[in-house]
């Protein structure tokens, strides 16, 4: 990204990220065990309205935070969908309250694996239970109280993101009016699963995760492996095709492909950021999701309770989730008589396209909440 | 498979391995280095006849050997394609001599990283230098001379056999009367790369693998990779779903998927029969192999030396050597002037069809073969 590390007139500027603790038990859905209190870290960008209605959630997906927009001060980083969120940008700080947290199990300052485990004074590391999307829902909305937020105009997400607005549209309906569900799908595929496993097994056979250190291999490993699976072959093609890496070390004794030179950056840039239980909790929780078990596996029976407008995109390229799953939750959604919108949006990027800027996806996500804040 | 382990009438029954030994220095393509001698283990199946005109050759691909058909007596291993090769299967030994060699550079008897070294009395191990798809085609011709084949009535290859037999139909048009490429491409794409290239991370990163012992963890890793890419999503949704494992563990916490289960198993198992640094070597060749570089990445240049007729036969689920890449051998070969015939399968199974039966499959491959037997 060529943003720059100074604010120009459409980003939010520099953000802060804000904290709050939630001294009670948490239920989890899938784990028989609870947490005794939590904290989660949030940004917010935009200015909350006198009749609280113009808030819009942003879920992250399996490697997101809370810093979704602006720039951080001290480090200088630029939020994750900064392209997206700002004055004038498609979710415009100048209409909407943009609110963004990190995911309880999250490791970038929320209650996680990280945390300190109050039975043990230790980290909890792999004690950590298993947090699933109806629990990031449930803390989700236990945020939105805090914050005085009955109703979002909008909960936003891709990937990951979009189930948890999906989620959201099922479990709270009266507390959201529109869903986006971007570049998801209504459960994983045995094929997503089995990338999903790799990647976990990657981690937890790395001796040095089973030693209770960093490890750095399998950390490196599971990402290389996710990022293959978020590019297209197409888009890969385009990127690197065939080509050499240039300004090879002189001890290579063979010649290396930009690809490989490529995912190894991306694998060993990870292992500075990321950590390995919240890697696994994540990847367990898209597994797991699966909204239409509650009732009976019927998708259509399970989007009946949703009230809110649906918007729903996906991306031609993208394998991890096809446009073909996108085409399943918008079926389902035709079938329980809610109102949805959907578009299918021509990209070369694969499932990373949901982050990227493109013309079509964008004139779609502004032109779609511009009705929302115009009818508010 | 449910092959018995007793040969039946249409098997080429039990079969023992053979053995020669090449006393002369091997040049190598790409390496910098040769081969002062080097062994190749084969197997025979049917009868050359008196013209010695009726010899197919079947290249193996990744994690091939050999043991193509048959049953070895001691183990009751059934070979790798013994479903396609016997009396009156597709590529019946009642009419045809057929050779399956273990390619140089393999763990199953020849010469390979597994072999003792001559300069150091250790086995080769990272040592041995790599081997490609020209090097590989040139030794098996060494192979024909030993057995007093001039010229083959057919070589044929599925995925990385595929690329070996296209590479004989150019480097030694002379000597194959028909090449058969199944489920192959000219040349891998960035993302079959990628894959590649985070297998042999997996194994090069394993701390016993760079202690000198066997990867266990890095291999079944790598294995696990591969199958996911052997096979396709609606393949696996139909196999696995998003059903669980049954018999699982007291002691797991948590429910797992089949798939998961499945491929734990498939990566285990492989550690037991594959060589660490066999695999890396053989995906390094299938990332290097581009016939046309020699031709200024012609390949219509390329295919113009062919005199071969060809059969390019592909697969509809295949995602890692899609129909879209036999298309560009088709479209290159017509170009060239070359006959060429060509078949895209229906099929859920990914790029594993090119190993099982399906009715059209084998049907086309056997009438093929029958033409070109009446034609002797």
């Amino acid at each position: 990204m060529a943003t720059p590390k100074t604010p120009d007139e459409h980003s939010v500027g520099y953000v802060e990220p804000k904290s709050v603790r939630f001294d009670h038990k948490l239920e989890l859905a899938r784990a028989e065990t609870s947490l005794p209190h939590y904290e989660l870290v949030y940004e917010t960008y935009g200015t909350l309205n006198e009749q609280r209605n113009n808030a819009i959630l942003i879920c992250h997906a399996l490697s997101g935070d809370h810093h979704a927009a602006g720039i951080h001060r001290d480090t200088g980083t630029v939020g994750w969908w900064d392209n997206c969120i700002g004055p004038g940008k498609p979710i415009d700080t100048d209409r909407f309250y943009v609110l963004s947290l990190n995911n309880l199990g999250g490791c970038s300052g929320s209650t996680g694996p990280t945390s300190i485990n109050p039975d043990t004074n230790q980290p909890y590391g792999g004690d950590f239970p298993t947090v699933t999307v109806p629990d990031w829902v449930n803390t989700q909305k236990e945020l939105a109280d805090h914050l005085g937020i009955e109703r979002f105009a909008a909960v936003v997400g891709g990937s990951l993101g979009g189930m948890q607005a999906m989620q959201w549209a099922i479990d709270y309906p009266e507390r959201v009016a529109n869903a986006l569900l971007i570049a998801s799908a209504p459960k994983l595929s045995a094929q997503n699963i089995g990338f999903n496993e790799i990647a976990r097994s990657a981690i937890e056979r790395d001796p040095d995760f089973i030693a209770g250190e960093t490890p750095k291999t399998g950390l490196a490993l599971a990402r290389m492996i996710g990022h293959v699976t978020y590019l297209s072959e197409v888009g890969m093609a385009g990127k690197f095709g065939r080509k050499f890496q240039e300004n090879q070390a002189q001890s290579t004794k063979e010649p290396m492909f930009a690809v490989q030179s490529y995912l190894r950056y991306q694998g060993n840039k990870f292992v500075d950021r990321f950590d390995p239980h919240t890697y696994i909790l994540m990847t367990k929780s898209l597994d797991y999701f699966d909204p239409a078990e509650a009732y009976g596996g019927d998708l259509v029976e399970t989007f009946r309770r949703a009230t809110a407008r649906f918007l729903v995109v996906s991306f031609t390229s993208d394998w991890r989730f096809s446009p073909q799953r996108s085409a399943e939750i918008v079926d389902a959604l035709i079938s329980a008589g809610c109102s949805v919108s959907s578009a299918v949006v021509e990209s070369a990027d694969g499932h990373d396209s949901f982050l990227l800027d493109s013309p079509r996806y964008f004139e779609i996500l502004r032109n779609y909440l511009t009705n929302v804040a115009d009818n508010l």
